[in-house]
This record gives structure tokens, sequence and C-alpha cells, in this order.
């Protein structure tokens, strides 16, 4: 076999065979297939496209380049949910117990942040005593004995697709259903879950900009995921601004802990109600509808909050922390941003917004940096809200007083103040199963 | 301006700027942009294609990215020949003497030959004393007084073109038109003539495999050397066996100086006449039909072997050797290739006899393999002759007594002998102004 008539037959809009794929895949990650090979093929298959049958090749091609997890012993209970990622997601946090108090088995591998998306391990960190390192018979047997554990991402998932992902950025073969799917599904395939929820964020701070291409990439991705045995649905979100009002690692996880003690509601809790009910749902096998009255009740009974203790002390993590969340990293210093006129907000740039926490201390600009975990932003308006000229609208958190002038600016370019209220949109649009 | 912005355009099938080209060029020759992003742009361009003011920038844009010729000295009556090559190609040989004493100007950088098709400047070499090495001085006067010189190329004529074949070579993206156009037509543009006669060889033993599809590489080629303000016409010619009877150095020196003399006729007479008659017609402006006649005039007047003598000797050339030709270079053996069975000659496949003389050492299998400037193939046989069993085929020639074998079986893997004479097909098929 030679890639030259990989290259060839999918240039002239051929269907390649899973030998094909597989050689491709293997050979790339070898390092034996060189870039500019594969660059080729991308480009030829963002052009000529992929059937249903090539993408679950490939999805399941590089979910098999490197470690998975095996997770067969939790049979239909085990449960993962994979967002497009943003400003101010702390949801994994909360649905997390949420579902594992309704009997799933969450055994979760999280990344760390860079630029202006947190991470949930960052997050978890911000507890005193908080391990995210467990050796893989600790990690399933904590899944097994409460049914959550939490740690960042060991050894390599799918490494094939964070090749190919790093080439497809530099070459404009990003923006292509089959490569996409495949790349988010192989890594998903490779942390090993039955049950797979899908949160397709959409909106100006995301990557699908209209309702029509995030149905196309959920419904492909569910496709895709139950073609490779997976039980899988997808919620399609919006992301036009921040999840939440806090942003920054130990104010999240405070919010995380309001959530879930059923002391807020708004946008974050409504789309955690969302997510863990799907998330219930297939684990349960029964309705969304019906999930959704189990999810409140663990919320409203203490049981996901006694869930999240019980995880949190099971990783190490000093649990008074969560019970007094004042007891969390706090920082030296805030500083509250005034508005300079009167309106309503408009608009908010979650992007910029990621941003301006960064400058706080509450992210990484290089993967060396390291983290303030009191430093952030809480919000104080958010888009709809009504704003008068003097209101605070959000509060700055920082140990290092210089960085306020710039997150202040930051901040500011990021939010619009109009005279007219903006149209309101729905938090979740659509569920595709 | 970025690389990735320009693969995006041509991806989404947009017409890149003279500027956005010029950038991709430079940075490419440079080794600023990757070869990664330089396949997948290419392989943008084989799908969408590009138009043609797209493809006359790229040309001029790879012609100018390193030397050049100018021959603005010589106004319109400079005039090159570009042929696709192949086995026993030894037109320019013939052709350029002819054009040169019609008062052409052919200043010449040719290739040497490597595999199986062999290069006019090796064939030169085989006569003794032939400098294939003049500065730029000495080979512009020459071209002055007496209308010709041949050197081997030197410096680097489109380096762009170079590097992106490479590349395209290996992944899948050679056979796209405005890619072939641009690669051909660069190097021409930086040789510098004003006149340029394309030969474009069909069939086979070349790339285009169809009149249809040489019709529309050659049309293409013309179009595009007008827009690069170049004087052009194309040929499209037959390539199903070689061209005349020897293949080898200083037998096609043998061959071409009787084409030249007027004593052999046939298919390397009528393929150097239309070649000639195409140049001389760009150079004097005349018509195809009377540039003829002249050509015609040249060999029997003897003008164009007076010219032949001029050349060689300007060039330090031992000009006996060419007046009687059996004093080049020869062999110390020679075997008789037999028939096995009787019929006629169906098929030759002239890549194959290409092997069978670089076996006999009449090429170089690597870049340092010395030639064996006598070695070679003499056919008594070409494609619709009758065959008799034991009638000899061709006669191979070399030093080494030992590669008479394998190259008797190389050759012979190349014939084809049926019961039925084959259609017989026109040498030219078509001129394209």
């Amino acid at each position: 076999m030679r890639m030259y008539d990989i290259i060839a037959k999918k240039r002239d809009g051929l269907a390649l065979l899973k030998e094909e794929i597989e050689f491709f895949i293997s050979g790339y990650t070898s390092g034996e297939i060189p870039d500019y090979q594969a660059s080729a093929l991308a480009m030829a298959i963002f052009l000529k496209g992929m059937t249903d049958e090539e993408t679950v090749c490939l999805t399941n091609a590089m979910a098999n380049s490197g470690d998975s997890l095996d997770l067969s012993q939790f049979g239909a209970l085990s449960v993962d949910k994979h967002s497009t990622g943003g400003v101010g997601d702390k949801t994994t946090l909360i649905v997390a117990p949420i579902v594992a108090a309704l009997g799933g088995r969450l055994a979760k591998m999280s990344g760390r942040g860079l630029g202006h998306t947190g991470g949930t391990v960052d997050k978890l960190e911000s507890i005193s005593g908080y391990k995210t390192t467990l050796d893989r018979e600790e990690f399933l047997s904590q899944v097994e004995n409460i049914g959550i554990a939490v740690i960042g991402q060991s050894g390599s998932l799918a490494p094939a697709d964070k090749k190919l992902y790093a080439l497809r950025d530099v070459t404009a073969t990003v923006n292509s259903i089959p490569l996409i799917t495949s790349s988010i599904m192989s890594k998903k395939i490779a942390a090993g879950s039955h049950n797979i929820v899908l949160d397709v964020k959409m909106g100006s701070g995301a990557f699908m900009k209209t309702l029509e291409d995030a149905e196309i990439l959920a419904e492909n991705m569910v496709k895709i995921g139950k073609g490779c045995k997976r039980n899988v649905c997808a919620l399609i979100t919006d992301m036009d601004t921040p999840l939440g009002t806090h942003i920054g690692n130990a104010l999240e996880v405070k919010e995380a802990v309001r959530v879930l003690r059923g002391e807020q509601k708004g946008d974050l809790y409504e789309v955690c109600i969302a997510l863990s009910s799907a998330m219930a749902s297939l684990v349960l096998g029964v309705s969304v509808k019906e999930a959704e009255a189990k999810v409140i009740e663990t919320i409203e009974s203490g049981a996901a909050f006694s869930k999240m203790r019980q995880w949190i002390k099971a990783q190490g993590g000093d649990v008074s922390e969560i019970d007094d969340t004042e007891k969390l990293p706090k920082t030296d210093y805030f500083y509250e941003v005034k508005s300079a006129e009167s309106g309503f907000v408009t608009k908010m740039d979650a992007e910029k917004i990621g941003v301006a926490s960064v400058i706080l201390g509450a992210g990484r600009e290089n993967k060396e940096d390291k983290i303030d975990f009191g430093a952030g932003i809480v919000l104080s308006k958010k888009t709809g809200d009504k704003v008068n000229k003097g209101d605070t609208l959000c509060t700055l958190y920082s140990n290092n007083k210089e960085s306020f002038k710039s997150a202040e600016e930051k901040f500011l370019s990021a939010i619009s103040i109009g005279s007219n209220a903006p149209e309101k949109k729905p938090l979740v649009y659509k569920i595709i199963k």
C-alpha cells in the first residue's frame, strides 16, 4: 500500500477502505508518512468529503492510535460528556456529581486550560489537597466505589488526532465535518465510556456560528458515535456569553457549589440540568423528561452536593473548603468595573472576557505559566440586563494590582451597551438522539 | 499576508491575487513556507483549478524565482523548443542548426539524461572536445555570431518549480493543467527566448494518453505563454515508439547527421521538419507552410549541416567526427537480437527500450554514473514493420558483453509481434497557435 495512491483515490472522490485509513493513521502516527502527504490528504478530504463508513473507520483508527481506557467493568453505566468548551464552563463540576448520584459511572480524564479557556483540572486544583493524578487501579476503584473520579489526562489518548489536528490547524483544513467529527469522537471513544453526551456550542463565541451548521455537526457526531457502537446524544447550546457569572478557578468551584446546593438558578443551572438529564436518560434508559425530574431531585435532596463531597474527599481534597467556599483561595485585591453609560447589555464577547481573566492571573498564556487560583472575574451584569451609569459591571480579582487596568480595558472592549434590550435566546436549542 | 489565508481562499474556489501567488512562491523557495502548507495548496489548486490570470502569475513568479537569461539583444529572433522528452529524441541536434541556418537565434541550456531518457548535453559530449560549459559572455556571443550555442544547465532556472514539482510528485498533485503548464512554461520563460515551440507528446509512452488531454494541455500552454508575452505555438506529436532508429549518445549524433545531410527520411525526419517549420514560422513571421519549404531547402542545400559544423567547431568539438561519423566513439562488442516469430511489430514500449539502453551503458541509473558514449541500440524494425522469424529486430552495442543478455530480455519484453499490421497513426496530430 502506498500513501500516494490513498491521496489520489480521495482526490478523485472515491471512498477509502478501512485498511487504507488504518495504513494512513498508523504511518502518520509513527512518522513514516510525512506531514506534506497528510496535509494533501486532509485537503482532499475537506473538498471531497467522507462517507459515514469512512468517518467511523477514521474515528476508530485514531482512537486506537494510542492509550485507551477500558471501562467495560461498568457495563452500560459509564457516561462521559464532551463540550466544545468555553469561558466560564464549569459544567463538569456540576453534572458529574448529579449523574453519579443517579447511578452513572464517570471516569473522567480532563485537560488543563490554555489561552482564554479554563480547564477542569485547574479548577479542581484550587481545592487544597485535591490529587489530579491517580494510578489506573485507584482511578477505576474510586469510580466503582463512589461513581466518579476526575484526573488530569495522562498517557496519550488518540495521539494521531493530536498530530493531525495540529497539521489541519495550519493548512486550512479544520472546518470539515468528517474531520471535526472524527477528531472529537476518537478521543471520546478512547476514553472508554459507553454513554456520551455532546454539548455542541453555537453562536458568536463558538466554532459553529449558525443553528444549521451546529445541527449538521451534532447529527454527524451522534451518527458516527453510534457507528462506533456507543450510546450518544447531543445538545446544541448557546455560546454567546460566558456561562454563569464566575470566571476563574476557585471562583468557578464556588459557583458550582452554589448550583449543586440549589442556591443559584439562571443560565448555568439550566444548561447543567439539560446536560445531566441527557446523561441520566442514556444511563437509566428513561426519557429525558423523566431523567430531568430525577436530576432536579438530586439537587433539592442534597444528594448531588453530598456526592460532590464524597468525590472531593476521595481524591484528597479538603472538604471544608467546599462546605465553606470562603476558605477557597482568595486574592489580596479586587476592583469593581463601573458602567460609563446607561442602557442594556446587548452583547458580551466570551473570548475577550476569558483573555481578561488570564491577564488577572486566572489562566495560562504559555503551558509553563503558574495559575493564581483566586484570580478571576465575577459578572454583575449579563446580556439582557439593564444597566445604569455607575453600576458595577463586574468585579476583578487578582494578587497583582497592576493587572487591573489592562484587564478592565479588555473587559470593557468585550461588553456592548445599547438602548434596547436584545432579543432573548434559548439556552438549549435542540437535543439530537 | 498569511499562507493559511491563501490556502483557505483557493480551497473555497476563489482566484488568488498576483501578490498572494508571489508571496507563496517566494516564501516556499526560501523555505519559510513549509512543504505541508504547499502540498495543501497544491491539492486545493488541483481540485479547484486556476484562472488563466492566476496561471500566468504563477508561471512568472516561478520564472523569477532564480536565475534567468536575458536574450533581449536578439529581439524577435530568439527561439526555443520544449519537448516533453522521450526515448531516442535527438530532435534538438537537428532542428537547432536548421532554424539557425534560417536566421533564428538558439541560446539553449540543456539537461543531462537520467533513467530511461537521454539528455542533449550527453549526446553532444560524445563528440571529442565539445565544451558543455561556456561563460555567459562566450555563450551569448556565439549565439550572436553563428546563431546557436548549446550548453549544460548552470545556475538555477526556476528553483521554485523544481521544489514544487518534487512535492507534487509525492502528493498526487502532478496531473493538473495549471500546475503542469506553469511548471513547463516557467522554465521556458526563465530561459529567455521570445519564440517558443512546444512539442507535446501523446500516446502510451507519454504523460498525455489521449488527443483530447494533449490538446487541452497544449492550448493552455500556448495561452499562458502568450499571457507571459511570448510568441508560442505547440505541436502534438505521437509518442508510441522511440523516435528514429538510434538510441544512445554517439549513435544519436550519427543519426542526426544523416538526417541533416538528407540521407535519412522517416519518422524522425518528419517530426524534425514539423518542429523546425513551426519554429521558423515564428521567427520569420511566415506561415508554417512557407516555413516548411525553407526548412527542407536548408537540408537539401547543405546549409543545415554546414551550420551544425560551424556550431560544433565553435564549441570546441572535433568536426571530423561528424564529417565521418565512423570516428565517433564505438563499442568493442555488438549483439543482434533476432525475432522468434513472424508477423508484424504491433507495439514498442519506448520506456522499456530506454531502460535496455541504460543496461548497455548508454545512460545513467544514478546521477554519478559514467556514460559509455558508444553504447546503445539500433532498431532494425519499428512499429508496423513486417518481421520474419530469425530477422534481426535490433543491434545492441556495449563495451560490457555481460549486459547483452539482460538488455535483450528487456528489449524483447518491450516489443509485441502480432499477426495483423497495426493501424498507421499520424506523427503530428495538430499544430496549435
